[in-house]
């Protein structure tokens, strides 16, 4: 028997941040046929808030680090302001939402990131994903709102990337779902030339990746963008697709889809 | 075939303040038999972080206005930081916690109040509890806990009485569930002489509330909240309990019983 499907989508700050981007993005959303997921990164706004509340954005080798004030922000910002404002947006556009952090039904749990050569703070590295309870939501006809927000199972909150939240609770809930992941950006999809915007690779596999990262046109972040992606490929996700918005209606096909 | 038990428990803002009577009570409600749900107030934090934030605190005739700023705080504070740590800390003791405001599964519809002598702002009087939603969280053995916010449906929040909000969602369970209700705060329950903090009132009946009344035992902020209480018992709630939180345990019998 062939599974039921799942979207796993991923926004991140710059369509949280608009008002007309975020209305215009959850319309599609509530409109998306099937189950889905919705993980959301948080953005300036928490930057903002901090500054505002007197807390320094404190950076080691260009990474952020988040100490206890930080923390706070954070989990004010993602899991209180944004997240309960897109769930409230839902409700009234008919999704029967719920928002989460990885601490709720204990969904996501992850281990505060080892002190190396950097200590990153209440930063976490997803360990756990309880399909099955996220699984109970989904046959509640629940849909669940993540924010980027984890636990360590003792009381610990840790913030954890958006990114690897999706694609962990992507393979995750693959057991269950013929799951695909969406990453919706600013631009139309992995870009051949960055200045041309129609300039879409429509479709990276494991050796047309190897082909771009020699030629160089994928470079710099998004390169663990796309680890992340074959990570999650390879470990049970049907496909994965990066684009704007739009990508969620059938009316555009000018995006970039990943597959094996 | 009688009803499945179900406790709604309410505690204050003095208890989430202080990390010891915190922690002290929150194992005590996951140590509490049966199916239960938690419900929040905020605190002074929120008036704390408000003033860090340069957002004044407006008062009319005595009472807090939310304007938007303000309410951007409670959502913050009571929806992200109070509730999510709320969360995490019972999830380390073992309940599955889920956190919720009333956008969340549309749990808690309510009206924006009405503009008569006093413009409240975004305050909402609760209007429709999703008890058979609630219900699909019990059901998958989740603890709901809900803090002081709700929505109109129409993508609104509305901070809310937390009183208000336990009332009305124990006298939505009760179609459902034999609910009882327990108000925490710092007392041992409704005091004789509030000079003797052993002089608890142990049970009041309409006709010893009457009385209570009359000899001014029950006066100004007491009287709202035991109409309250009235209110939920003539409404399908079995019973409601008010005290500190060690009426939580079988060894402490010194709180007050409010019945029919």
């Amino acid at each position: 028997m062939s599974k039921e499907r799942l979207s796993v989508i991923k926004i991140g700050g710059n369509i949280i941040e608009d008002v007309t981007s975020l209305h215009t993005f959850l319309k599609l959303f509530s409109n998306l046929e099937g189950k889905k997921i919705l993980v959301h990164g948080g953005g300036k706004r928490a930057t903002h808030i901090a500054t505002k509340l007197g807390i320094e954005s404190k950076m080691v080798n260009g990474r952020r680090i988040t100490d206890a004030d930080t923390l706070e922000v954070i989990t004010m910002v993602y899991g209180g302001l944004v997240n309960k404002n897109v769930v409230a947006k839902l409700q009234a556009l008919g999704a029967d939402a719920i928002g989460l952090t990885g601490a709720d039904i204990n969904s996501i749990k992850s281990d505060k990131r080892p002190v190396k050569e950097i200590d990153f703070g209440f930063v976490g590295d997803v360990k756990k994903v309880a399909n099955k309870s996220i699984e109970k939501l989904l046959q509640a006809d629940f849909t669940p709102v993540f924010c980027a927000i984890t636990h360590d199972g003792k009381g610990q909150l840790l913030n954890t990337n958006a990114d690897t939240i999706t694609s962990q609770v992507a393979i995750g809930m693959s057991e269950i779902y013929e799951t695909s992941i969406y990453y919706c950006f600013e631009l139309n999809g992995v870009l051949e030339d960055f200045n041309d915007k129609n300039s879409v690779v429509k479709i990276i596999n494991p050796s047309v990746y190897k082909e771009l990262l020699a030629n160089g046109v994928i470079a710099d972040g998004m390169i663990p963008k796309l680890d992340n992606c074959f990570d999650a490929l390879e470990n049970g996700v049907h496909k994965v697709y990066i684009g704007n918005t739009s990508m969620l209606t059938k009316e555009n096909d000018n995006y970039t889809t990943i597959t094996l």
